[in-house]
């Protein structure tokens, strides 16, 4: 089974950002990854929630969600009072992801808000939203400069960027796209800094198993991507990219 | 009080479409008011709620949504629970908008899903998701022709058009942006047919009050808006427009 | 299509209200609006919601319900989650009316409760139970009179008063029972004060259309009826009616 | 402690019924026992639960509220996803209390709903609703004697009535109202058919004790209380009463 | 119909109680009544809820809830938003009973937290539940003696014990199991101090109806129970048992 | 930061299984990893979900949850409304763990019921539950073997445990429990098969970051740590281990 389009098993899909897709977050960033589309938002709120006041620290959290009209089949809203387990697990991995290149403690006592509302959905939702927003991290804190009492790179201390790898017949193939991803064997998301370090690794065999083996080849090929990604990332931000 | 931009108390912002702004939903399209900013989609599903089925006709039901970066503040989701009263009313508003155009008679047994999600707020998020819906309810109705019994526009027998008027210091002016909205002493939504036959009309004092003086002004000042609204419709539809 | 008990198009139904109906709330009112029948009750609550608290303002808060045994098929109560759209617009329709006449400012800190719920359904629900709220608060103020800082006129400025038009076979009719509002084509409320200023309008097509003309003559019908009620309103209250 | 108006430890208060209060339900009755007041309600569905389909028996069951207005101080409606464990436990209670005297396997394949609601409560609700919801059944399933396969006195085999009773500085009192409920020292509901066999008895001391001899004394006290009101079921019923 | 296991109609099932079954709670009792099983743990927190704040008392509040595999068809887990009506009207028993015996005037500001979760089902468990979370409460109140102002009798007054009693087949019986519950005429839960005072009674016909000679025999029969559970906790608890 | 109890860092704690802990369910195991204590049950519902009705296949669903009293602060249970996210995330890896050992096309038209309820915490629940469930669901299977057209290992393909890894204090340590869980920089469950295949690897830095180094490294020490598991996993089961 060839991939879509000829691509080869070690290409990412065509990646762009659109920075200040909307005006009322200071953060707006429209992520596409191939046909995936994410509007990632970066809100600063000059509150933290209860248990941190009176700390000193800021705090950061996400949200995720998908439009209804974002799937082949139309998908439902949330109703009151049901749990949409795969939201809720994707909001704690890009928090997650997030938190591990802020600090808090630097912050000061306000909180970063993550929303990630996927407009388009073909593979690779989650990681994509990680991706884009950093980017609308970095506008956001940015924005509010003049109020941090330390240089932006103390409080962004790394980027963070995510991609997905899995095993399609047989095969090892970087940034799954929908056909693949539901055919694939194995399915890992990786998210790591721009700096190399991993922050999080997530395979599932989906219901099926896979060897040492395969684990290893899946993160040196996500590596790869990672790379790639992180690249792009410094190309849109150019002069607002805050490391050296 | 002059106008933001000088503008006229009888000119409408500047309206753009893009139609076909996502792929998965036969009809999406991203509609601007100015700033206002909504993604309409209209899917179509090959079923009616239960209280239709066997009887041979089919459904329109309309959902509306603001995403938390939308607004200047940030606009927490909807917790499972909790009702967002101002929300329910619109989404009602939009549905049946939208029904007083559909003949579902001859729709067949499928049911039209209208979701209208403001990516920005800036005033007129109702109206311009009603004119929205329209265009993208046009293109996912075009998308199904051949499944259809009778031609198009015994289906989509007129179009819709909804604008926002209002009373600010004293004056009235069509299509207020957010900044006027919020000072509005009156706040009048007109929700029209291509036509000129009214489908809608809801006028409050906002907790205030207006003479019938003001109110037939304000109606006369809607025909007006909702006249142009109508002819940008048909130009961005262009041979996809139904009528003749 | 004649009118029940051949009423005439321009006529009201028979309206009566029972003050003092329970006790424990300052304002308690049964009114029937020929066989809708509905209890509206004042409480006065000696604080304010928490986004008040400490400016020096009142509240008034409106919620309105159905009891189950009020229609013809047994209405289910609202369960845990579910969200009755059309009990939501009801109770902010209610809740905008009647604060169009209470000087906020003038209350003090604490708030109104109206609560209105239905105990027999027979079309106008909506209309009795502002023309029956505002009876209630009327006595809820009085009873307290002593705290005010200033006479009741100026804290509740003016009287309220709501019915229902519409558009049945093709005739404008006032004050619409359910075995018309069932077959309306057009169904209009108006909310107005005694002194004739417009609260609200809200006209739909109910899914239909209808023109300018029909639009100004059920007003007309709305505002001779709105005289009536007001009417009826002063003469149950008696002295305790707090205009001139 | 005397009682309030000086009743008599083994009188009832003033015990009246409303037949035909609303019109839509076929059995609606309007109990006041005191100041209590509760608006019972009796619908006849034609149909069962799942569970039931097909088993050629019907169902009945009830369900209890409080309008906001009913208390001194206002009782907030019952909140998507809160629940009122007191309202749970009451209106379990009625509906085991009215089904002990319904033969469910000759109603026939419907439900009967209950729906008790009280307009102003001065203690005793519970037990008043049971005494009311009783009259409302008898007025029910004679509205569908035509549609029965048995005599009416083979589906409801008895009369059903309750009465509260509790132990108030150290008297035994019959029917406690408001101000007495509040001070109990044991505080006990009895509900009992027409022919003095007993269907329920919940006694409680309240987080405090009480002896056995305290509990003989208050189901001696009870059991004459429930004859008197059977009594005025059976008057108010007049021709309607279903036994002989 | 004779008793499983031949038992005789006055006979308690064997009854056993594991003290410190788990280690995060103070009081951690698994109890098991027969068959039936319940894990009863008693958390004390340095707080009160907000209506208490402040008043120098304390509080002691109760959940109850059966584990899926308790049962032998699975019982599911609470859905959000759904009432579990039983559950409800067990956790308040457990709460006021245990409350009886609880002087929160000298308990100072904290909260006794019993929860009662069931591990396996075979009737009774509310009383099994009752009787083990007392048990589990001295272990609590012991394990905070140092931090009470007077001696732990003053705080835990009397000890408490609940048991089931009912009519099957005709015949009075103590402490039913599961299928002895479930052919009931009449099931009684008796809830008694150590000293022999009644706490609570609930006895109910079951929909169907029972004499008052009926009444004084099964409540005679369950004192005589009280007594024997009275025993075994007094046993079990050894030196810890904080009465004479 | 040497270990608690001097355990070397690539021991586990000790590990104990008691089978039939319960009855109702055919499959009911408490296991004790150390001290964190967990029923699985595995209860088997001859039907199957909604959507694979009809298509001869089986399913298989996990639910999990911590009983109030298993953590050293008491945990509230959740409350109508509110998503538990971590919970949510656990049950749904629980559920694909098992899944990719069970075939379930040969299972029949049954649902495998598992559930895991945490009676004490201290580190590892998720892992743990897993090895459990297998355990359970070994004995539900087993309980069943009659109704199975192929034998068990058809249907239970391989054994499943899991294992948590970590870096504390820089050391690659197995099986952490809480106060080292509490303290890790990355925190890795892995979940394999006896045969030696991975099911699921998530690491996470906790909001920190780790090399890839050390990710090998600590999938190193999980895979010996399965190894010890399975062959408890085995020896517990006895004659009923399904393979070879």
């Amino acid at each position: 089974m060839p991939r879509p389009n000829d691509r080869s098993p070690s290409a990412l899909r065509e990646l762009g950002f659109t920075r200040g897709f909307t005006r009322p977050a200071p953060g707006s960033v429209l992520v596409k990854m191939g046909r995936t589309t994410v509007l990632c938002t970066c809100c600063v709120e000059p509150k933290v929630p209860d248990f941190l006041v009176g700390k000193g620290k800021g705090w950061l959290t996400a949200e995720y969600g998908m439009l209804p009209g974002s799937t082949n089949t139309r998908k439902p809203r949330d109703k009151a009072g049901k749990v949409d387990g795969r939201s809720v697990e994707i909001q704690r991995l890009i928090g997650r992801s997030l938190r591990a290149v802020v600090n808090l403690d630097k912050l000061g006592e306000r909180t970063l808000w993550i929303d990630c509302d996927v407009l388009e959905a073909d593979g690779g939702t989650r990681t994509a939203s990680i991706t884009g927003a950093f980017v609308a991290a970095v506008d956001a804190v940015n924005s509010i400069k003049h109020l941090l009492t330390v240089p932006v790179p103390e409080v962004l201390t790394d980027s963070v960027a995510a991609v997905s790898v899995g095993v399609v017949g047989g095969e090892e193939r970087l940034d799954l796209e929908y056909v693949e991803d539901r055919d694939a064997d194995v399915d890992l998301n990786l998210v790591m800094t721009g700096s190399g370090k991993i922050i999080e690794v997530q395979g599932s065999g989906e219901e099926a198993t896979f060897s040492r083996k395969q684990l290893d080849a899946l993160i040196d090929l996500g590596e790869a991507g990672i790379r790639a990604i992180t690249a792009a990332q410094k190309a849109v931000l150019g002069g607002a990219w805050p490391f050296a």
